[in-house]
């Protein structure tokens, strides 16, 4: 069981490895197309694309390295433990594990018998995995969606009707987010099913087998499907630049532009806030103030506030270390295509 | 957050190395004892007490391993991701990292405001840990019944009534056994939480906080009171030792000197058989053979089976590594003694 | 205990009879408002709001079935029971139970004093009706969005921000949302504490109190914030009318037309998915074929479409029980405000 | 699905019944043998076995309830709803459903092609169901293993070894205790499914099956496990009734005894402890008092205890609705006789 687990967690770790680079591979091609960032699904800055996917990437990079930690707890040789007491014959068990091919040995023969939170960590480690999984599945069933309009999935993860053939349903994304239900049912069993026993063996723990297969089988196959999704999606890069322009999410523009020319930080959040207020009873955003209005803000901007109402240059002036600048994205993929080459979990 | 749970993770490893240190003075103080070691609550093998605790004490000290990562992953600062864009304001966030005295920073904004992945590992951890405190607290129930008699608990950790004064009832046991109950709903709230959320922030993230404290809170005290419970028991060394002597579990060391005397291991093992029948149909064990009748159960033993009967001397032949013997009791505990005096988890 | 299970559950049920109400209302004042029907979040047919808010208060009266079977269980009179063995003494059980309320006495005093199944029924009921209110809560936090933009709510179940004013965060909504990860812990809380425990009673049943508490509260809650979010919402009536005129899920309209005039099902479909295309390659949907263009579709449509592409047309053909149409919104609209008015559950 | 369900869920309910006339069997037959009465694992009350299986009996009657009531739930026909909206062509939606032999029809199409809490009912009802198994699973290992030594199972229910013919395993027990962590499990992916799930369907949802099946397939299992394994367990009559003539358990016998005569509740108890603690002193029980020496615990007691001692006097003097006298237990049985004739669910 520990070899199998082993060799499923380099596999799983690979695959998370394959959706990473594919991710990192989309940043560096669609990865400046703006879009907005949202809180609580309401638009809250523009931001890159690029940036946003990172965000992502960097959740599974930790994944890789829980992953590697329940890697090494099972990676511990059991045998000679024989019932629970260990043995007389004049066995190695060092010499075992070796041949065997574990890194180490499990001192206490009880224990080695008794012991199943390796199979719980390694579920866990899924289990954390799979919402992050989720999250991403979220937003890519959002962002199919006729509304927000921004991926077109491939034809091999979506499916759509005779009749209405611009319907793509995102079932890829779907089926990811659906089965992160049954891992984290999965975790639960293996949870379960272990407490309250006494030692040594007791059957019950036979039925971990079931749940710890599936929990390794499900995820497995939600970050590959999560992979290929992403590496046949196509994004829309046109949907929000020019929408954005203008936008009250570009509100903070302002009010920064105003702080850095000296502005009180309280009078320039109130002047701007009038100003979006005015703006939207006159039905429209940001936009209306262009043509030379700056001042109807406040005297101390400039008449043209051209780019202070464009959402890419919104962006790109997040230079800050992990913001949203194209400048940023480039270095974190730099530093990700490092972790994805030479890491594989803590300690190795 | 971050830094409130890696205080927390701090003081829960503080008292696992309680837990452990009380267990291994508990090993040298009555280690030696003779019990019967179960598989299926059957009586298995005799082993001492020694090797028994120690096997929770190696499961106590992966427990230290996992709560490590959680924290080395809770050890990262978010300072300076602002929304979610980072920010064009001239913020150095290592500087600020390093003055909170975090040991990394969140590289991505958006992934720093986002990210709830540490809070589902550390619950995770204390999951894992509490299920392996729920078969130690288990045994204290069983051991602490009138029928198995092994343990009896200090007046703190038991209740009695005024009209049975022996009765015992083993509370602190089973508050621990049941806050496993809790624990695993917390880290189950903490998992379906951030399902299907989108990023970044979202306001269902503010119901973490009650079930993310409560599963500290709740681990901890199941802990220390797991440590001051076994620091206060009282072991009956006299309860097994005569009990199990010529009590069938000692089968296999008949069958194991009969292999070690060249006779092949299925004949060994029918002979022995057929042998254990005839003591159980005769109403007794093995100790029936007592009086030099070895020879009843195959030529090649001696006519005094002696030390072949004798819980003690079958459990102390058991050297292996990790084996039952109390040369391999002793070094465990010096190899786990070494390891709450130097390690905090793995990269510490 | 049972007898504070069943207040708060009958203060449960009348906040779900509220909820269910302040949804009815809602389909009178709103429900004839166009929207687009959606599944896989893909626009899928064009319903009227009142037959998609129907859809919970259906799923809500349920639930009030299931609140109801789990007061019955809980109904039941354990006093008498004593320790587990019942007694001597000449105690009238039936009377008791009488005088204090209950329904019905638990007849084996064993089972009085051990049975926990009533807690974990009543913590199921709430979980089951927790994933009912998040997926409401979910299409509130969608139907709020920026891109949806079909509901805005009242100020105090949103919160936005000084300097971007027509940010509308639903944080109503997300908490309701977020509060179904704690209430499914509680369930997993109760269910795990029972598992393994012997007869009769064991002090981690001592555990059971907090998350049974919280579930009850947190549903509780759950349910009030969701009746007051809905009622003080603000229902944009006129944001998918005009764009869903001649939206491709119209083609689903075309093809029952063909049919209904004797076209075969399968060429029916064929021609209409083959003008769906064109009209989506011409940039447009079924609205390019205004104008009386309706044999391009098939010789045996009208030449001008009209009725055949408006949504509001659409949704009213469709009146089978419980279709979308409005004669059958309003049926249901009088069948829920009768179980609401009389139903406390089965057999009450 | 719904009329699989409404198969399997009768399938469960002709299991449970199975097991109940099961138990009621074993109580006629071995119902009599007097046993201690647990509390805390700690020896309570002298009860009659009989007594105890009913506590069991009672649990799974309430479960066929919470069973019948998702079947009730489940048996409601959705056919017609169409994709969500219903259908304009002339369907009659009630005959269709009688055609299908469904006792209801679901009146909401959107309502009808989302709705999942039926399957969530069904799950739940099995947790709880399992978690009552698992009760009496961890009593029947209990109760085989040497030291309570009460239960023998029968040769297909528990394993052995060709060396250690004593040794009976009882695995099937541990494995009904074990499948409820899959259980547990199986409902919580049902419900994490589901949860934030917008309106109508979601492919999320294809998910369900492995958990739905998994989950009926393992507790019927479970069920039908328990039946065999106490149809064909035996009983040593003989284990407790001589060992507890004398218990300390029996001390609240004399205090009774002493307040029947008049004697203030306080002073009783105050006496009685006293001679317990004195009895605990002289390495005995109060079977040390026999031979005349009643008034050496109070003067109000009479000079011969005998039966006051007696374990089986003791349980039968506990003749209150539902106490352990025999006369109780056999009233029992015919009330759950006549429970798994007539009844099935309410409301049927």
């Amino acid at each position: 069981m520990r070899l199998w687990l082993c060799r499923r967690l380099d596999r799983l770790d690979a695959a998370l490895v394959e959706l990473i680079a594919t991710l990192l591979d989309r940043v560096e091609a669609d990865g400046r197309t703006v879009i907005p960032g949202y809180t609580h699904l309401q638009r809250g800055q523009p931001i890159l694309l690029g940036h946003h996917l990172l965000a992502h990437a960097w959740a599974f990079s930790r994944d890789r390295e829980r992953l590697a930690g329940a890697r090494d707890r099972a990676d511990r040789c059991p045998l000679g433990a024989c019932a629970m007491a260990g043995t007389g014959h004049p066995i190695d068990r060092d010499r075992t594990a070796e041949l065997l091919g574990f890194a180490a040995v499990l001192d206490n023969a009880m224990d080695a018998v008794a012991a199943r939170d390796h199979l719980q960590e390694a579920a866990a480690a899924c289990a954390i995995l799979q919402t992050n999984l989720s999250r991403l599945a979220e937003e890519t069933v959002l962002w199919s969606s006729t509304e927000l309009g921004l991926v077109r999935l491939g034809d091999a993860h979506a499916t759509g009707s005779s009749i209405m053939p611009q319907k793509r349903n995102p079932d890829a994304a779907e089926l990811v987010r659906g089965k992160t239900g049954r891992v984290l049912g999965d975790l639960q069993a293996l949870l379960v099913m272990v407490k309250g026993l006494p030692m040594a063996y007791n059957r019950d723990l036979q039925e971990e087998r079931a749940p710890l297969v599936d929990c390794l089988v499900q995820t497995t196959d939600s970050v590959r499907l999560t992979a290929a999704m992403w590496r046949h999606a196509e994004i829309n890069h046109d949907r929000f630049e020019a929408e954005l322009y203008g936008d009250p999410a570009l509100a903070t523009e302002l009010a920064d532009a105003l702080v850095e020319r000296g502005v009180p930080f309280r009078e320039a959040h109130e002047a701007v806030g009038r100003m979006v207020r005015w703006c939207e009873q006159h039905g429209g955003g940001l936009e209306l103030l262009d043509g030379g209005q700056g001042r109807r803000v406040h005297d101390a901007l400039p008449e043209h506030l051209g780019e202070l109402l464009d959402p890419r240059a919104a962006a790109e002036r997040r230079t800050s270390r992990g913001g949203t600048a194209w400048v940023e994205v480039e270095r974190q993929v730099r530093v990700l295509r490092e972790l994805i080459s030479t890491l594989r979990g803590p300690g190795r």
